[in-house]
């Protein structure tokens, strides 16, 4: 192996809204030797993902802003090449947050996990069926919102990584799904294979706004709501609210790369006596073994999908972040480092 | 009595944006003759409070619009002259959500309660001291915050109707408060009367912003936030979060009367996992015989302060709200009617 390069992506600009291809700059640099305590792990598969514009402003979040000049931060799998941490030794699979960069040095106590390859067909599955998406969504919908037979769930960004295992879950739970999504092609997915029981295709002819749009869908009001996106839909949410539903804060994509606009329907947490409960999956780490172990059993015996896009190679990595951003993507996307 | 005559504030225009004198009209009526089941009720005394504000808009809420030519609805107290409704007799003392008029008709289950006026010095209490705006304030920090000894509490309009009770009940539980009031006299009675350990005067010349007031005023972060107005006060209060942190939604005063700006920091909610809960007193109805019996005990003996303001006789009672809205108020605002 070489393990005189390491490519990795830095980032050198924090953005300004949309992000750009000048924040990021790709650089090979050498590997420094073990301290104790370290791992030297090997990434293959790193994930693209929504919350990583979070990451970029140099604002107090969930983690650390990443450092000017410091590799992206990435949901990673690989493999460990030699360590001198316990608990992890050569040829061990981890999942953990690394970088985007094919060599990343571990620390104990870092959040990485030993991965078991002999439960999936690939080790990207560790990424798009039990990755923190996947993982999210199972938390939202069984730890915060936990439907009950014949309720009304509303999720947004319904066809995206969290979005589209949480429909599955509260489907399978019994609830009756609304999606929203951009596009006939989502929305089809939607309804026909992943358990809605109506979609709104917010870039439709007929969609005319998200109030009521989701009237429609949803006539006699929202049990609950599994917000990513923020903005107009979630007002449009909030405005049809039933007493005592419940909202899981999940992400605000919309504000990600934008200015928000703003919630301007709270007065209808007060009106509908609603909790708004805003997480991230670091705050269930109780949740980490059930949530793989469903998931994976799901993904085994076929009831479930994991739709996944494989973007190839770490000179890739910020076109899967701008597809991920700008274009937009029908499944988790996965950037293969190796 | 003159029967023949019942003095009314009718709504007769839907206010846009603030309230205005044309929006209401006074006016003499006759009273019908009571029909089984009812009972007529001598109002003595009106609440004055931000939810009225919310009652005139043509939408949705936790009680029906006000309807246009109807009497303006108002929490009463008042003495029951005559009755054909069981558990309701006359001369029996009755709090109750009737009209701004000087008799109304109550009928069974509109949820009037009996009260005693043995246990206060004025009926008048059973608006300040154990008025909606005091049981709310009881609901949100027993029921909702559940303040720890230690924990710091910021309360916006802190001075107002229910800020000032939950200020007080927090500090007795052992919370160091915070509250935000406009002008030094309500910030000093904060500090020195209701038991804050600081105020943030929003009109002060050394005034920014919320953000950075808060974040003076609780340089460890909040724990929670009972938000009685929205806004920037509520972005403020949102960036200055602690991990878990609990809000609870009571009020949202400064969209009543104008377009709401909207919260623009819900990501907050995500980063510090926090639950913001909106609620009114109607989702409580166990809580008003505690609630009553605590505060009624801490009027009489002193350990609280429930500052009223007296407004006499119901040709004021537009000049009332108008206070209320327009100009502030020092204590619960209270309508004498008779």
């Amino acid at each position: 192996m070489n393990r005189a390069k390491n490519r990795r992506l830095l980032l050198v600009r924090r953005p300004d809204g949309m992000i750009r291809a000048e924040d990021f700059r790709l650089v090979d640099e050498s590997i420094p030797p073990l301290a104790e305590g370290q791992f030297l792990v090997r990434n293959h598969f790193a994930s693209i993902d929504p919350a990583m514009r979070g990451w970029l402003d140099d604002k107090p979040s969930y983690l650390p802003p990443v450092a000017l000049g410091a590799v992206m931060r990435a949901g990673t799998v690989g493999q460990i090449i030699e360590s001198r941490a316990a608990g992890f030794s050569a040829g061990d699979w981890i999942k953990g947050i690394h970088g985007i960069e094919e060599w990343s040095l571990g620390v104990e106590g870092d959040g990485s996990r030993l991965v078991d390859p002999a439960k999936v067909h690939s080790m990207s599955e560790y990424i798009s069926v039990v990755g923190g998406a996947a993982l999210t969504a199972w938390v939202a919908v069984n730890r915060i919102l936990v439907p009950q037979p014949g309720e009304t769930l509303l999720v947004s960004s319904a066809a995206g990584g969290v979005g589209a295992v949480a429909v599955q879950l509260a489907a399978r739970a019994g609830a009756t799904v609304i999606g929203i999504a951009g596009g006939p092609e989502k929305c089809r997915r939607l309804t026909e294979e992943l358990g809605c029981v109506s979609a709104i295709d917010h870039r439709g002819k007929q969609f005319r706004d998200f109030r009521h749009a989701i009237a429609a869908a949803a006539p006699d009001g929202l049990d609950m709501v599994l917000e990513n996106v923020g903005g107009d839909g979630l007002d449009g949410a909030l405005a049809n609210l039933r007493q005592h539903a419940r909202v899981a804060l999940c992400g605000l994509l919309s504000e990600y790369n934008a200015p928000p606009v703003g919630a301007r329907n709270l007065r209808e947490l007060i009106y509908r006596s609603v909790t708004m409960r805003g997480f991230t999956l670091l705050d269930f780490p109780d949740a980490i073994a059930p949530a793989t172990e469903e998931l994976l059993a799901c993904a085994r015996n076929g009831s479930m999908q994991f739709a996944v896009e494989i973007i190839e190679g770490i000179d890739n990595a910020y076109g899967a972040m701008e597809q991920l951003f700008i274009k937009g993507s029908d499944g988790k996307l996965v950037l293969k480092i190796y």
